[in-house]
């Protein structure tokens, strides 16, 4: 379904505890040759996006020291900010027990914003607690307030064209 | 794959701006059925874990304001704790803009430790940047002491068995 890079400089490991509990970096990519992503900001620990790398996303990230993803609407590599300028300076980066799942704290450029709706994160509704889910529940705006115009930075229409999530 | 609860009290909305920009919760799960959760903790903000929910896990979690989850590999619901101690009661829930990803802010109970190798967060290693990655990337252990010994906790080599992730 998605192209894998050719350019895997990663090691694998098959024992469990080797990779829980060893210092080699062998990413265990998924079917699809991807690894989910975390970002939070670094300054504030809030979460900010989800997004999915590829072998060749993780490894220019690790180098650059900027985030760079895949993306599965696009199929392609895509460096964070390079159509919005909001780009993302890698502060910190983990891996999971597992190493299945990548953490990044990054600190943001341009307009601090990382949502392609212009919010500061993708998270900026909250779901309500306490009943069982119906008809009464409600999403509640949580840091809604838009830190860019969508339309200025991608062109007229370009969110709703679903080919946005992030930028 | 993997089997699809029948109990889906969510709606489904299928226009983009409405799911962005409205306050009607219609989760977008994906093809098994499960949406990812970035888990963090609502008194340090750190990434505690990463894990998914089906549509009963999620109710349930909604409902009860206790973490739950659909295990992958064990293919069944999973109230966290259930074998621990260590729950997580909810303090805050949100979605993201295309409403496919949930984030929980939580409080953990127990050993306030949730990754089943026993530490406190499940990202107790990090990725060296600055360097194109190869036979020299190693990684550096973060916030890696043990809050449960899991042997104990789980009984001999059930951490070893690879039937657990967190728990």
């Amino acid at each position: 379904m998605i192209a894998v890079t050719k350019t895997n400089v990663f090691p694998k490991i098959e024992d469990k505890t080797e990779r829980e509990e060893g210092t080699v970096f062998a990413p265990n990519f998924d079917a699809h040759g991807l690894l989910p992503v975390i970002v939070t900001s670094a300054k504030t620990g809030e979460v900010l996006m989800f997004a999915f790398m590829n072998a060749q996303a993780l490894a220019l990230s690790i180098e650059t020291g900027e985030a760079h993803y895949w993306s599965r609407s696009r199929k392609s590599l895509w460096r964070k900010g390079e159509t919005s300028g909001n780009t993302q300076r890698i502060v910190e980066m983990r891996t999971d027990c597992d190493q299945d799942v990548i953490w990044l704290k990054v600190e943001m450029t341009g307009a601090e914003a990382c949502c392609h709706t212009g919010r500061r994160s993708c998270f900026y509704r909250a779901i309500p607690t306490g009943d069982a889910p119906g008809a009464a529940l409600s999403l509640v705006w949580v840091d809604a307030e838009r830190h860019f115009d969508p339309d200025a930075v991608y062109g007229h229409g370009a969110a709703a064209k679903g080919t946005l999530k992030s930028s």
